[in-house]
């Protein structure tokens, strides 16, 4: 039986991939997105859920409105660099038509709890961007910790660095004390993060393929995921190519063989120098419990090959 | 065959443990310890490890005066934490012998060079303070990164917070410029950090199995590891024991079954808030060639058996 799947996304171009990638995974049932701020505002990230929902045929699935900004802050603006990734509208400047859907009246906290009370652990959830929502929702409702069955977070960097600082990785950063709060609550955990989605990569040659389908779908793709292509090109030239952060997450959702965890109580640093820093809890290191995995080695080819397989089949 | 081992020792008392622990094992051949700064001065590295090679019989191996500050600085003072942890004299305060031998004239540096050049891969280079020695000697004679076996360093810490600070280790933290040098070198290199040596901990109880051997050897090291776990109970009283930081390096010399590691090509940061910090080096994460590899796990029960049987060899 698919496992029930919340995606909580900014989205963002990878979130829009990885939109796709869970459409197209017969192990998820896709009940929900969460949306968030981070990549963009939280009004255009869920504007760029429903359209691109419209967009891929899966106008059934509920979008809830989640928080707006950090826990310790009181807004949230678009760092200049998400724009320059993702463009202004967070799918890099690609027109696809606005949805006539509503998001729910619901909140994006309420539901996590909603579907935790009722699915357990059956349920995936599958924050890629600021943990704040699924913070709130375990400050509103501990009792899910024990409830959910797992969570697979695109953040942090254990045994590289950083990409928003030397130790901080843009999730993570957005709201660090979301992400320590979280990994500290003792919920299980898996840490897919910059030690592993800096080795998927995505190039020119993969979005051809889409484009050739030539479904509106398959060309907005195409389309937003070159700008994002030719964004990392400027950010990160050594590379060749653009991280695929959400969509492994989700891969790793569906497929946890993807990839080599180490179980590592961890924390995220919230004071001095090395703020939004995810590391392991040194006073946990010989606790023979441990609720959250890191993953650190991952199957590149076997992800791209079920990347391609079944973003194809959502495109074509 | 037996492979060739250099101890790079700031000694230190479990400096003083990995030589017993690098005596008693018959995979490794001490063909002699290069002596550095760092738990103590040189000058008293130096006189620890001749009258420990004689207190445990083995006034054969030779004792090469090494670098007496790190590479950018022009001295060195001992750090109140290390007088506290170690002693004012590095081994607790224990009184043991001054040697009648001399160190030799060679230099630590020019030792580890002719090393290289007589043994090649049969040599395994063990530090276990600062590598201001190693980065010393690759920089006077290069080729002897292709020619040396492995280098299994004590140092760091990649998921673990540091010792000296939330980001640096006490090793690397004396000399980040040298450490930073010898991963870049691309010399084959193991470290073994505070990631797997906070998890092998030694207590009372095993000290208390020396102390009734009732050998000159065994009391000595019996009084000076109580020593280091009195300073343990202070500077890390969850712990409930001392850290076999610089055994487990050997440990792993002889047995590199004993971790599981990581590969991963490493840097050390030199600028900046986290100077001091082990990592992964960004640009060479889709290298397939890896130089160092890190340790994250290790097989705490089997090591603490080979410690305690292997240091009771050499103590009885």
């Amino acid at each position: 039986m698919a496992k029930k799947l919340i995606l909580d996304l900014d989205t963002g171009i990878d979130d829009a991939l990885a939109i796709a990638y869970a459409l197209g995974s017969p192990e998820l049932e896709l009940i929900g997105i969460t949306s968030t701020y981070g990549n963009v505002l939280l009004e255009q990230g869920i504007r760029n859920d429903l359209a691109l929902l419209d967009l891929l045929g899966h106008s059934e699935v509920p979008v809830y409105p989640g928080e707006s900004h950090a826990l310790r802050k009181q807004k949230f603006e678009v760092q200049p660099i998400s724009a320059f990734i993702h463009g202004q509208n967070g799918i890099g400047e690609v027109e696809i038509p606005s949805s006539t859907r509503e998001p729910e009246k619901m909140s994006a906290v309420d539901f996590i709890i909603e579907a935790s009370h009722t699915y357990g652990e059956n349920l995936i959830v599958v924050p890629t961007g600021p943990e704040t929502n699924l913070a709130t929702a375990i400050a509103k409702a501990p009792e899910i910790i024990n409830e959910i069955g797992k969570v697979v977070l695109m953040g942090g960097a254990l045994t590289v660095c950083g990409n928003v600082s030397p130790w901080a990785e843009a999730n993570i950063s957005q709201d660090p004390d979301a992400a320590n709060y979280v990994f500290r609550s003792g919920i299980c955990s898996t840490m897919v993060g910059l030690d592993v989605t800096l080795q998927t990569l995505l190039t020119s040659k993969e979005t051809a393929i889409w484009r050739d389908y030539a479904t509106p779908a398959a060309v907005a793709f195409a389309d937003m995921t070159d700008y994002y292509i030719r964004a990392y090109e400027t950010t990160a030239p050594k590379l060749h190519g653009c991280g695929l952060h959400d969509p492994l997450a989700v891969g790793v959702a569906a497929d946890p063989t993807l990839v080599r965890t180490l179980p590592i109580n961890m924390q995220v640093d919230v004071e001095g120098a090395t703020r939004g820093r995810t590391i392991g809890r040194n006073e946990k290191l010989n606790d023979p419990i441990k609720t959250s995995h890191v993953a650190v080695q991952v199957e590149v080819a076997r992800f791209l090959e079920e990347f391609m397989s079944r973003i194809g089949s959502v495109l074509q």
